[in-house]
């Protein structure tokens, strides 16, 4: 899913090559240099990167500025890199993308210096490209990131969890680097400050829509998707927007919270797996999400309406109704 | 050791106001402001934000951007901080200047993100302050920590790591930041360009210097040092330069394995301790060491006198008088 039809491939090519070129290991033979190239090889969607050029072209200079846009497309690539590097420490990950995480191959204390590496990376490309305009928005995004992750760590097993505190906790987690990415491309090609703020506001949906839809796919499909093991996220604790409504229902309240004790206690089994799916589908937490969901594409549909009519803006809708397709 | 009369109280007085300012924790009642605080609150000899005024002064502009080279000076030092929260995470530090670390307290995946946050906050103001000159130098100088570090782990346990190796990964782990000091001190005041090149010679120099004079501190000093537990580097592996020198002699080679082996094995004890300085002292490794230590403090002698003589000048030979102190 979301291998898009952007009309950008020849600017994606451009990513890839930059994105080498600031992971390269060059005289580095020791295990800095397999390290950077594992981080350089370990693929992805792109989807960042995507949303920034398309951001881009609703500014004047996308033209001229073609370059430096998809150097910073490789940036906010970068950005999620490292931030998957230590994400993965956190959560024991031994797979990402389909190939063993850093923290597996490595072990997590190398992990660490790993993503560092990455990010240090990035703040010498920014200060040398002379990125000046966005290159505090950068900070900013990994700031917000780091916010997320610690809020999210703080919910881990409460049941009280509230809706307002889990979107926060994603506002950080996944939308600020959305946010950036439209952002980062729209101020960087020079879009008036009215389309950037549509932009801004457009990212920060989508990243919201492309979180909570992941959480969805945790319970509507039944092997694992993407890699992911289903169910993963409650065994560690994280309450994902259709548990956390279901939490909150009358049917649901007391048997998820027993099922979330026993996850604590680290005796969440695969029937309690099966259990948790039936309750959170009776008690009405996947149509709640859905309908969270569907509030977000809203919004973002909104924003997009706020932006004159382009190929871009139409295969930013396209993406939103992809985020709400079943 | 190293409370330094340097003649820059005022600016190390607004040097804490910026440091405050840039970890202030307002709007996160949540643990996100509890973790600041402690990191503000975690003190230290402020050495780094001390050499970049020093260096600053051999500049033209050092009174007129004296607010900007404090502001400097707080952000390496928080740099020096980041650091510390994530090889606080590696060593499984429990104790930081005498407080419990950042992940003693919170854990090692909260203290992931807190280091993350830490860096996030310095890349935004380098920006915000339009820091443009030496902002790439702060990624330079964090990438070359990280190497260094990743250095020190390929070399863990291993007994035929070189010297040349061992000065390779402390160029990373401690030179790299002292050197950032003077570098974005001589910058961002103006100073000359060959002016400038000898301050950051007498940074790397003095870098060396420090970490020489750490590992040394282990074994001449019996009880522990600066909250430091004594000959904690080599029960994790870590072979420091007297060790490296002594392992390397005929009489301490067989012997000093032997102990790498227990260490390794986890069964160094505290009876084995008193033997490896036993070992180190009687086959050289201290003298030598201190030759090593000599020799660095001749280098960093000599670049300061390519600098004009000035109040600063006589402080930083003083700063390495006291580096050679018994």
């Amino acid at each position: 899913m979301l291998i898009l039809d952007t009309g950008i491939r020849e600017e994606l090519k451009i990513v890839e090559k930059d994105l080498a070129e600031y992971l390269r290991a060059e005289g580095n033979a020791s295990q800095v240099g397999d390290i950077l190239r594992d981080v350089s090889l370990s693929g992805g969607k792109r989807l960042r990167p995507q949303l920034l050029l398309l951001a881009a072209q609703f500014g004047p200079f996308y033209k001229e500025k073609k370059e430096r846009l998809c150097s910073l497309a490789a940036l906010i690539e970068m950005v999620h890199a490292a931030s998957l590097i230590h994400d993965d420490i956190v959560d024991d990950s031994p797979m990402r993308r389909g190939r063993p995480s850093i923290q597996s191959k490595y072990g997590k204390d190398r992990a660490v210096y790993a993503g560092d590496l990455v990010l240090s990376r990035i703040v010498k490309e920014l200060f040398k490209g002379g990125f000046y305009q966005v290159g505090g928005l950068f900070g900013q995004a990994v700031e917000e990131m780091c916010i997320g992750e610690l809020g999210q760590m703080q919910c881990l097993f409460d049941a009280e969890t509230t809706v307002e505190q889990y979107i926060k906790n994603i506002d950080g987690k996944t939308a600020a680097l959305c946010r950036l990415a439209c952002a980062a491309g729209a101020l960087e090609s020079g879009a008036a400050q009215e389309t950037a703020a549509q932009l801004i506001l457009f990212g920060e949906c989508f990243g919201r829509m492309f979180q909570i839809r992941d959480d969805l796919l945790d319970f509507v499909s039944d092997a694992s998707s993407e890699g992911k093991l289903v169910r993963t996220d409650f065994r560690e604790g994280i309450l994902t927007l259709p548990v956390l409504y279901a939490v909150k229902t009358e049917a649901g309240g007391k048997p998820i919270r027993a099922l979330l004790e026993k996850a604590l206690r680290g005796q969440f089994s695969d029937a309690d797996s099966e259990e948790l799916v039936r309750l959170v589908r009776e008690s009405g937490g996947i149509q709640d999400a859905k309908r969270e969901l569907g509030r977000y594409a809203a919004s973002a549909n909104e924003a997009l309406q706020g932006l004159p009519p382009c190929r871009a803006r139409d295969i930013l809708a396209g993406l939103v109704a992809r985020m709400i397709q079943e």
